[in-house]
């Protein structure tokens, strides 16, 4: 099942999910994301969509708790992306590089869905991505949305925000969600919900 | 706040967590706990906790779904642990090493607590090290238990498992909710309900 909104991508279509890789990326913004869209794509190729990581140079990472991780990629030997998910972490670097606030800006006429995850949408708003939407970000930066553009309509109490083609997610765990919620748009519920039972995703908190 | 069954290290005692890395470990069996752990350990130095990764020759690791991590140790320069995680995934070749299976035994008497993700259980089976213990394991993998090792007592039902010093979780996700255990079993409830604030763990499944 596809919606009308997202048809499953022709053979000439992007359908290639990109996840941003950097210094200072967030472990699990990136991680989770990664476990469902790569279960999805992997288990289910017919479905026409494949997910990979990059970086801007494509050279390895230290994430923000210290994990050195390597991209599959650089930007410049990405697929076309259908979607791009942005996470977050530390990104007040990314947030004051002009270059990077310029390469996302070129991304927005041909990227069909930005993503984020936590403070990644700090970024997007830095970018004036978000101009006039509803966003949400990680709740210790909600501040941060309206401070860097004052016409967001921030969400704090949204797990994730879909405003068509751009979804912000909350902070760090949000983004398995927010994932979940992207395979239910390109792919369908029941997908989902087999991607869920696949990493068994029946959360039980202990406190 | 501490339980007597595990009391804050003194300056001589292990107090290092370490998150075993493999070929084909799985994504988020090993990143869910090190993102619980690492953020409790940096954000709470007081806590006497520290953690890592690492494998056993202190190479990267490609994991089940095709990222590449970089462990931060390998097994002969990791600190002395005090609880060791053993992740989940494609193990087929870690039950059949009997180097590993025996260095594996070797950690037994040295360290207190040993903890697993998915189907990491199948390992600690083959190794001899759930005899005669309740256990469990990814959903998908539940047989594999008592196929390898008739004495384990299976529970299908358990998100995780505390049997004192073996705590065996169930499938992927399920090692975020382990990891969140195991910060209130060594630094008390309200730690770890700072942790869970802090990776934003309210999920909300969309399905």
């Amino acid at each position: 099942m596809t919606t009308a909104a997202n048809p499953r991508p022709g053979p000439d279509d992007p359908h290639h999910i990109g996840i941003l890789l950097f210094d200072g990326v967030e472990e699990l913004d990136a991680i989770g994301p990664w476990e469902v869209l790569s279960w999805w794509t992997r288990s289910y190729p017919g479905d026409g969509y494949t997910a990979s990581t990059f970086s801007a140079d494509g050279r390895s990472v230290t994430c923000n708790k210290g994990l050195v991780v390597q991209p599959h990629h650089s930007r410049d030997d990405m697929p076309e992306m259908a979607v791009l998910v942005h996470p977050g972490g530390d990104t007040r670097a990314l947030g004051a590089d002009d270059e990077h606030l310029a390469w996302l800006r070129k991304q927005r006429p041909v990227v069909p869905l930005l993503t984020s995850v936590c403070t990644g949408s700090l970024v997007y708003a830095k970018a004036g991505l978000l101009r006039e939407r509803p966003a949400t970000t990680y709740w210790g930066a909600l501040g941060g949305l309206t401070e860097n553009d004052p016409t967001i309509e921030v969400r704090p109490e949204a797990r994730w925000v879909d405003d068509g083609d751009v979804i912000t997610a909350a902070g760090v765990s949000a983004g398995i969600d927010m994932a979940l919620h992207l395979v239910v748009r390109l792919a369908g519920a029941d997908r989902a919900r087999e991607v869920r039972r696949g990493i068994q995703y029946d959360p039980e908190p202990p406190i």
